[in-house]
């Protein structure tokens, strides 16, 4: 087996290849990969029975096994997928910046690619052909390393990736998977900082913690979601009914989904029996401060709560006695990912998109549109939770880079 | 003394009021920043005698104390950099984009403050007032970590800022800096991403090293430069050299001095003396290989040295067969600054351009000019070498990140 120093020399190198590719070139890639997918179905999901017979002898089952598994529409839809990527605009190349100085030097700043990204995921295989896909659009090579579950059939994925680059003449490495899944061998790959360029952690916030708490490549921290909706004292109340059932339970256990609800207490008494009935007939369990107890069923909230990402069918909800305080605690609990602000009060919208720090911030819109499909991006790695390079869902363009190139005739700095 | 959690707190509530400042507030209070400068100069020169005293008698002596030594000339510039930064356009606020989807929902990428930025950086008193300034007009608190031996001037410094801040009524905490220098302070502060956004820091490799290898929170790598200069066989040997002397001499100890020369072999029999004739009598020790070891006085290169930043009057130099040569040398030893390629063949400059990975690829000039002044930013914080969210030299939008603001009329998703 390779040592991870190989595999990262293996990248770095396919790497050059691929930052050259025209864009025509590379949607060939894509299309041909996701006909391989296509091609080669059984032996996905023959891997993939593999994968999740196993993952059952061990005792694991429900939600796990459910992402384990392949089925043709899902490989249909990994394959689909790949199409989709292929015909994005290419963001490589892209001149954002060009300018003149005083002294004759023409400066460009271009879009480039990365080079090598890193993505560690979980027991989710649709994302080895998702994660290849968007990463070699924006030209840089892949190293994957998946959840140990999975390894069957992600190997089996990309052998089939590396076979159609390598029928069509290009080096196979633009995309590897580590074979040997030990906490071990990720560590080292959250080390190899002098291949690789970037690492982006997806999976849920055990993993994104790891990531970031060990790696010395800069990291892109992705995900967790404790998503607030707050009901001003100017809201539209069915509307707000609505927005918070649709952010809390269309698909609660996404992290865009809402977890908590701040309510302002001139509207306190008629909408908290409102919001509670709705959300118990979607049978969400209600964590609520004192206000919330006067409802039937509502659980009293501990202090855990308020800053708890459920994922679940739970909501904790509470009465503030201004935006100001709704604000405040958002600031204090929030993930900084996603929130809203349900009001028909121009300057009370307009303070909370200033005054919450978080990716996505929204006036009376399901914080469930945070997504890069749902904002045009026609694809994504994830929603970046982090300040740094980028924020809120990342398409094709959020894993590029940019350079400087400057032309002279012959300046030298005085 | 504070722990370094209520220093982290402090800072986040003051970054609050800081992020929603108008530029003209931000403007004033570094133009009372400045003049808080001048009208306590001598409180600063006191305390940098002292500093300079305590460290000569420690026996530290040479370059190191010209950078700890502040004069009144170099707090007039601390000051004036100051005002100069009030001069620049706020870039917070600004819409990077803005969509209206088919949905209804109006999106836009606004740039914001980052929030609170980290500066670790060396006995350089300038920095203190610099790293300050330019954060400020960012919308973002700083802490800020310098060298110990320049304690007493930091502290002069800031605490003049901090009045200021405090006499205009903002939060003085606006502006922080770490009593306790110790190597335990520093660590912890660079594993407080609850308060801290971004750490830069700024100072020697082995700092840079130590704060990328220890910090879990988001960190721009800035500086160190392993610059190359590559003489194409088509190049204007006259211009290729006033370049090379230019990039090597001109101030051989920062980041974008050039450290290593690559010659054509085409071309190596005519450039190979005058270039070795030119470094020679500006004083510069040349280290090369079997071709360059043909002139007198050239000392044999060791395979170290390639990879060498020296930030001395020394310089790497060596033959290659054909321009790929020199871009796969470049892509084995440049830590990615500054590149320059001097050719009159347009072709082979677009290959080096578009080949060489580095921050900055220059054709027909020094590299010397890899400079926020240089490049019109007006200020400067550092210059990044690594991939993520800014690359090369980082002005006041360099330090800057962005949120999505969602305006919506009631949309859930479907």
């Amino acid at each position: 087996m390779l040592s991870i120093t190989e595999i990262g020399q293996r990248a770095k190198d396919a790497s050059v290849q691929l930052s050259l590719l025209p864009a025509s070139e590379k949607n060939d890639i894509l299309k041909a990969c996701a006909a391989g997918l296509r091609n080669n179905i059984t032996q996905i999901l023959d891997a993939n029975l593999q994968d999740v017979a196993a993952a059952k002898a061990r005792g694991i089952k429900g939600a796990f096994i459910d992402r384990l598994t392949l089925t043709e529409a899902r490989v249909e839809e990994m394959a689909k997928g790949l199409e989709d990527v292929a015909k994005l605009p290419d963001p490589i190349g892209e001149v954002l910046e060009k300018r003149t100085l005083p002294n004759g030097l023409i400066i460009e700043k271009r879009r480039v690619p990365m080079g090598v990204i890193g993505i560690i995921y979980e027991a989710r295989p649709n994302v080895t052909a998702d994660a290849f896909g968007i990463c070699l659009k924006a030209g840089s090579a892949t190293i994957l390393r998946g959840g140990k579950e999975a390894l069957r059939t992600n190997l089996a994925t990309v052998s089939i990736f590396r076979n159609v680059l390598s029928a069509m003449g290009y080096n196979e490495n633009m995309v590897q998977i580590l074979e040997d899944t030990s906490h071990e061998m990720a560590e080292q790959m959250m080390r190899l900082n002098r291949y690789i360029d970037l690492l982006i952690p997806r999976g849920g916030s055990g993993l994104i913690r790891t990531v970031v708490e060990k790696s010395t490549v800069p990291v892109i921290e992705t995900g967790t979601g404790n998503c607030h909706i707050y009901v001003d004292k100017d809201a539209d109340l069915e509307m707000a009914v609505r927005i918070l059932l649709n952010a809390k339970v269309q698909r609660p256990g996404v992290c865009n989904a809402c977890e908590s609800l701040l309510v302002h207490q001139d509207v306190a008494k008629t909408f908290i029996p409102m919001a509670t009935k709705a959300l118990q007939e979607k049978h969400v369990e209600v964590r609520g401060d004192a206000a919330f107890q006067q409802q039937e069923g509502v659980v009293p909230a501990t202090e855990e709560d308020w800053g708890t990402e459920y994922a679940d069918y739970i909501i904790s909800a509470r009465v503030v006695k201004d935006e100001q305080e709704a604000i405040d605690l958002i600031r204090r609990y929030s993930t900084h990912h996603s929130e809203c602000i349900v009001t028909e009060n121009a300057y009370a919208a307009e303070k909370f998109l200033n005054e919450v720090d978080s990716a996505c911030v929204y006036v009376n819109a399901s914080t469930r549109f945070t997504d890069g499909g749902q904002f045009g991006f026609g694809a994504e790695i994830g929603i970046s939770t982090q300040k740094l390079h980028a924020r809120g869902p990342m398409g094709v363009k959020e894993i590029t880079t940019t350079k400087y190139v400057i032309y002279g005739t012959g300046q030298v700095r005085p």
